[in-house]
């Protein structure tokens, strides 16, 4: 399945928002999947970006949730809220962690699709990863580019 | 070396199959440049996507191997296999634990190509990171866009 | 804003230099803007690739210097300047570490251009993080696909 034959090259975008219910992982392979198909793309890169600087984003293990549940303990276990370490504390406890917690992971994920498909692994989801204990909105910047 | 005109952008794409031996780095920058020379991809981008969630894409230095052995035995400490914390341990003390270093390093990476070469600095290799402790088969999808 | 149409796609390169002051964090957001609107880059996608293996890209906030102090105090912390658990020590105390925290965060981004413009949150920006103790010269590779 070697050099593809590339008719016409195009580009599409969308912000995308998603509603979090506090600390945790939130799959969203669904949203992303739903709207390349609506924009029949085919063949080409998938770039999501996080407009956030106390959430990531995360592929990760969309079957047992416990893995889930892991991740976020051990997170919380190795950037403790609150500790006496962090001196910018102005918005809450959970906040410089929220930061910390986003620089150990990653805000930008860029996923090649073939036929029309997300190249995911059979295990592999797209998480929103929410650091900051209460609610948020979140945005996300989708891109494609390809056929 | 600013605006490049660029005549025909097309894509390639191929999906790489690596053996692990078990936990540790296996470079393959050398099969990654055999591709691009193979399709002759000069100017653009290309990106790799490792479809599992228990092994990472890592760009690390190739000259001394101490730096592997360290890089590894540092997760080995920070992540403990066998943690009592997790719940998530049916497939193994190292299951969770492969999750958790998968999470906090990355399975995508994007360097733009130049001239025919990828724009790595001297002392950069491109590495699958196993984290499990047995031998595994790795899948990473390739993608270039570009001339 | 869904499809857009393509008229004509293109490729830009440009190696940009930042000088560091030693360990801690950089913004270099608008030397990436002005290199994007240099080049009339409207939409599209923008990757930088670093290229050093003891340094690294970041995306964090930009507003309270204390968030880019906390930031590498918790790092300094977790992983520690002449740990005995390391071997690779000939380049200095702090060289294993910086490795190691290049592999906690990345050397990759990829953001989308949308009207001339990163599509960043209100409070990111984009950072150089040098691990080092020492000053040094890094590299970055920018690449610029789109109309």
């Amino acid at each position: 399945m070697n050099p593809v034959p590339t008719p016409t090259l195009r580009q599409a975008f969308q912000e995308l928002t998603l509603a979090t219910r506090g600390r945790g992982l939130r799959e969203f392979t669904g949203e992303v999947a739903a709207w390349l198909a609506a924009n029949q793309c085919r063949h080409g890169l998938l770039t999501l970006h996080l407009r956030h600087t106390s959430a990531s984003l995360l592929i990760q293990e969309n079957a047992d949730p416990d893995v889930r549940r892991d991740l976020d303990a051990f997170f919380a276990r190795l950037v403790r809220d609150g500790d006496p370490l962090f001196s910018h504390t102005a918005e809450g406890d959970d906040d410089m962690p929220a930061h910390i917690r986003t620089a150990l992971t990653t805000v930008n994920l860029s996923i090649p699709v073939r036929d029309g498909r997300l190249t995911l692994g059979t295990w592999q989801g797209i998480y929103l990863w929410e650091h900051r204990t209460r609610p948020h909105t979140r945005r996300v910047a989708m891109h494609f580019l390809g056929e």
